[in-house]
């Protein structure tokens, strides 16, 4: 056969679960779009189309709604955890199981004042409205001995109205760009930051806290790094993250600039100057990409290079 | 000529606009994007190509920009209510000006504690993460003697996760739909409200702050109403903008219902009940969809039809 | 009550129907997405939930689906008009109907020739291909006397590489454009044209060949114009299609201008010259936004003006 | 140090670049998305933030357009091949250039006979229509070296009407799928095919040539595969294309299963059967996801798992 099966894997994508808690009047709400991957003895369905091996995509759905219920969603992680564990010592073809998960978040809606209107003034106990715009991510895998843990978010869109400057460059015969000594400095975050819980006797890293602390990290160093680029304000998330946390051994971030351009008003008589309010153009391509992978010293790399695009 | 021209405009659309006005270390972020379409004396460049009377759509985005700096940006509205003025007062031939205008909120990153690092403990000032996921929108209308101001959101997701039932509806041959008594109810609110302030010789309203009321009312009216039908929820949103905001006299809503199904788990044994924690399927599409005005009593529509699915 | 209701309608919308029809070996397929809205006596499920009046979007959805079968699908207009005359007149709630339907082009894959394959060298019978990049589109509105058909395209991506120009154009304080005599003429055309049957005694016009005149005329007009702005290429878009088809009596269109600038390579000793190849930089915003409706003489204009932005 | 700076690249992102070549009057497009990302000796710029050996993303920009002129763009590959030779060899830093580029393609619109214009009956010469739905796309990498090209496409949406099967799977406590044997299947192809080309001194590939042989083996194996499955179809494309094209050793598929269920339209007393036209529901999500690698024996894997998805 001059042709052969490489690396393969299958199962249902995007499967949109939302599971509502009632604590007393209380309720509590989990957004998950998740995503099962499943890969081992499968070179049959490949070869002949014989489907002997394959657990139906159909059936990991079902799995993941009827998991919601029976196991909850204490965290992405917790229940990925679940899922991993469960194709892959069910199922003896399948070797190795991946869950994809994203996590939108939710706020209360305020209650109005005592006296605007009959709800009082409490928070809202059951309504709710969208939070935020980025997206929490993880990826679970498991090969039937160790795990692998992936978490972080992207789309997380931040800005730096100064302490950004860009000078001392290379120049050669194409560059043309001024240097910078104040600019706006904006990317949309996408990060990816691996645990290093590995091992079922080991305690679990508390998933819900442990993103919290690293979101917080991450804005934190973004917004007190006076940055002489792109790069040295994404190392600086990075090592903060992994200073902070010893849970996390590894982060890879994938940062465009946002480039916001000063725009020239001097045909017009107007000097567009920052003192009393500068007026820029948010340009949407092209943009500059920074991507960079920062680790806990002596560990190995183990992100996917292209993880932080996806 | 056995064809003639109708109604025509044009302009520059989708102007990034971003104005940082620095109070010392503190810094005030307006992010916009501006849209202008012209209308008037246009036949011939519609009939020969003739330009004579065609302002460029490069020099309404050049005026964007000049404006940000010469007027400031107050609000979305005001800054509208300048570009129109212009537009209409110093071109001969230009009797109508619209101005659509999308806004983007953005907060202050939250500093860390005092003892967490060098920034300290107060708010950062110059640092800023994207807010919310709802748009912000405005349209200024100007023909040189009134104004026509309709403002509102898109893209404000909401979620009850009970005190919604759906019963006692029209059955026909093509009716399976179950009845429901305890459901979700989510929705992304589209919606338009238009201010009666039309005379320059008025005081206007504060636009801010009946932007920040009208989306509070919004909200607590979502929270606050026992729904049975989400048009009932929609009525509800619309008569407490407008019995509570004066300045406001009509409101077009689009509201998609974005279904989320119980999940049938009994072919596994499991019952999916509500007390200790249901699970849905949060679909796509088809999604209902619910659209309606609400008026002030004797007052004229005057929003478009399709206006909230811009 | 100080606030009424005014216009309302509701439905299910995006209602995804694919229908393979077998002739023999040979299979044919039509792929709608398609979205119902009704209204009528709706007042009370707004004013107090009731739903005695609502036919759930459930309802709606189901009709669509069974209608496929029932009935078939000729064209979008043709099940668009089985749809909105069951709707109006087996409900006596609802007075008016409007179906609006997306349909997706697909083509054959061609067979490979005789000697590649065990499939031979005619086409292939039942496996297709998505066909362009253009969407068409139809709103069929019924309200039990009258009909208003309204049928078009949108993302229909077209280029002119010379024959326009653009000059002759009023300058002002804040016009900076330089005058252009060979330039690139790119749009997405959005195009919505009315038919002029209302009367279910009337014959009806071939609603396929229609559409396919429609386009293709509209190609040849953007080809075939010499022009000096894009408000002349969308008049003589506009005007052939009504002069060639007399079932046609009115057409708008939204044209985005997707400027291409010349690139300027001077800094770097280069000459970017048309003859030997020309480079551009394709930009994404702010572009130019032309819209304008073109008549039939003695006819009044019934297409909502943003209409072609949906 | 207990933090280190890991893989790293950076560069300008989707430079949108069209070119237009004069042959008399009839006139030839190019139209690419061009993304540079370069890596090296960076370990400063992300320490320190000294940008002494960084070519700003900015030059990088410039490069693509000056080189889009003075190089021409014979190819994707071609161009990419020029610019990441380029940076490596110009600038001592930087060790390895990654050139990724997307294609679109325009086709030319067909002129009207001879009798309906005054442009007769011959093809026209300079005015284009976007063609397909699929964006080819390729990847350029060159480490001074050595050069990996990786080409492919996506979003090329195929369905087969019939011909397809599903059944004989495992069958565990959560399965409740019907098995099918006569379903529709659809797909939306995203490959990547990797070019055993690596060494400046051998011929290259016809690059042109070869994408559209490697397409037209594509759709022809999906057309003729009576499929069991759909890893079976995506192993039948791999080995066709490899077997067929001598100049590619491997292929990766990321490979959606777009739905398209059956409507039970039982409940109204309708059979929805296949020969007179069976009623399909095109549903958007969850769906089955499909990626796999299809190897020429005895080559090693090269392709990252996850580029399908980007």
């Amino acid at each position: 056969m001059p042709t052969i099966l490489g690396q393969n894997q299958y199962g249902k994508a995007e499967n949109r679960v939302v599971k509502i808690v009632r604590d007393g009047d209380t309720h509590h709400i989990k957004d998950l779009n998740v995503s099962v991957a499943l890969s081992g003895d499968m070179e049959e369905v490949h070869y002949s189309g014989s489907n002997a091996n394959v657990l139906p995509t159909d059936t990991t759905k079902n799995t993941v709604y009827a998991f919601a219920k029976e196991h909850g969603i204490e965290s992405a992680e917790q229940f990925g955890i679940h899922l991993a564990r469960h194709f892959v010592t069910s199922q003896e073809p399948i070797h190795r199981a991946r869950i994809r998960i994203e996590e939108y978040a939710w706020e209360r809606i305020a209650a109005p004042d005592a006296d605007s209107g009959p709800v009082g003034a409490e928070e809202t106990k059951h309504s709710f409205v969208r939070k935020g715009q980025e997206t929490r991510v993880s990826q679970i895998t498991f090969d039937g001995g160790k795990w692998e843990i992936i978490s972080g978010l992207k789309d997380l869109t931040v800005l730096n109205s100064t302490n950004s400057e860009f000078w001392g460059y290379v120049k050669d015969e194409y560059t043309t760009l001024r240097e910078a000594y104040d600019r706006i400095l904006a990317t949309d975050v996408s990060a990816r930051w691996r645990y290093n819980w590995t091992d079922d006797t080991a305690p679990m890293p508390d998933w819900e806290n442990s993103y919290e602390q690293a979101r917080t990290h991450l804005l934190h160093a973004f917004a007190q790094t006076y940055s002489l680029s792109l790069q040295q304000t994404l190392y600086q998330m990075g090592s903060r993250i992994i200073e902070s946390r010893g849970e996390i051994d590894e982060i890879r971030f994938s940062l465009p600039n946002n480039h916001h351009f000063l725009v020239d008003l001097e045909p017009f008589g107007v000097k567009n100057e920052t003192p009393d309010g500068a007026v820029y153009f948010a340009a949407d391509r092209p943009y500059g990409l920074i991507e960079a992978t920062v680790l806990r010293d002596g560990v190995e790399p183990r992100i996917p290079l292209d993880m932080t695009n996806l």
